[in-house]
């Protein structure tokens, strides 16, 4: 995936740190799915979810419910959509780029499942693929350990 | 909504009481949502879903997560999908067409967030819209207690 | 369907004129689509395809082609987005509430398509199920003539 | 894009050549797009379409319009999903692999707009994403002159 930007600055740590906790903490179903964040850029962002016997959908092939896939995806859409809202506005100090996130919603989702999800763990990825003044839309993987893309799909988020 | 199929038979308890164990139990993801079956005739299934602090999204409004919402729209799909395939296979015994669920799986959801999902409890409603030889396509509805639509989706579903 | 908007007023003539022009001559494309508007109303719009050699898809079947139907239903949830938005400016002049035309545009469009597009003509329906500050989701649906519903459609819409 | 095939044999002008002519003369509609072939390979295909002035969405910019894009872009992942077909079956002469074109329909399209639609041509390019037994998953893009993304898409299609 390339995404939108071209050669932009890092965050600081204290805007990492942050929107890491609101995603893995304050956000308590992204816990419930046990999302971790592994890593913040302003072009793109990852994360990964361990297999649990809770995230179950079909009992068979203890495969990875499709629902917990989608929930999942939604999330890493809307933290690439506030990566690329912090990146625009690089001005303000962290704890206020932070504050954006409270306008943050999702205002649609696409997903499509392309292998079945088995294994146990998955691999996140997610960025903006284009930025208006109040829409981000963004694109999602959902990859298996190996790197084999097994989900994708997209995402238009209101922002501020 | 209005179903493409008229005037279908019930199913027997055994089917119903058999298609909501499997979804409420086996599907281990769907115990997480707290996604209970209300209803499962050959033309449309209902949902219920109370509100919980594991599916909070937004801390500030006490908002379900909106991946919570995808996951229960794409598990109602699915139920969907189970009964109108169970319609379409009465000279089955239940068992046979309870195991046909073994092969169900989500091509693809597309859900749109039309408004923000606060409340004690929500309804979800769905049906299957087209049914192929091996793919269902299905719409699905996410409402407030007081009947307001919150959320929409459709899916499509392989089938056997 | 049944819209999110309770006992709207009506639009006047010069409003409603105005829009049908813009969309079945100005917008080029639209007359390539024969895309007519049958009603404009601020709760639901409404239009008509002929089924012409130039919409064929499927030479087998004489079947409209899958691409047609989702630039008809594309067309006609911008229409239906800038209905909701007329709806919302009635303080305005029409003329003024016509160059919101200006900055209207599809964020994304999500079609199904159940049955296959086999008809004489084609009745096309979409109404606005949510109307944020900028963006409007819309749904629409494209029915054989004897009112069988073929495809349906959601887009969300940037308005201002 | 990175595709699930890997190392895959070319196809025989023969099949090339019907597969072309199905698309850019036996469905009409293409036609009327003005869709042309660049590339038909087992892992990917692209096309191209001139700018005219039928094609005009939105008059003051002489943007594409939106629905002439999606209806491209439904056509590149139908000829992907034949592509990706084709491939699956090489043991068949071209032409009996060509007449499976007559069970191919879209399930379901789902598009992004990223960025306006502005400019004399249009690349598009597709490739199959997962090819089950009766469904195809595609991706396609749609892009400007200089290679920037201008919308992205998912379909599912049936094949056989």
């Amino acid at each position: 995936m390339k995404s939108y930007m071209s050669s932009m600055k890092e965050f600081e740590p204290e805007f990492v740190i942050g929107l890491t906790k609101i995603f893995e903490e304050l956000v308590v179903f992204n816990q419930i799915l046990g999302l971790k964040i592994v890593l913040i850029t302003p072009d793109c962002v990852r994360g990964r979810i361990n297999m649990r016997p809770e995230l179950v959908g079909h009992f068979n092939a203890n495969r990875i419910h499709s629902g917990a896939i989608s929930a999942a995806l939604d999330a890493m859409g809307g933290l690439a959509a506030m990566a690329a809202v912090g990146a625009r506005h690089m001005d303000e100090a962290p704890k206020q780029r932070l504050s954006r996130f409270g306008k943050l919603g999702t205002i649609d989702l696409q997903i499509d499942y392309l292998w079945p999800g088995i294994g146990d763990h998955f691999e996140l990825r997610a960025e903006a693929l284009s930025l208006l003044a109040s829409v981000a839309t963004t694109r999602m993987e959902f990859l298996a350990a190996d790197g084999k893309l097994l989900s994708t799909a997209t995402g238009a988020y209101i922002i501020s």
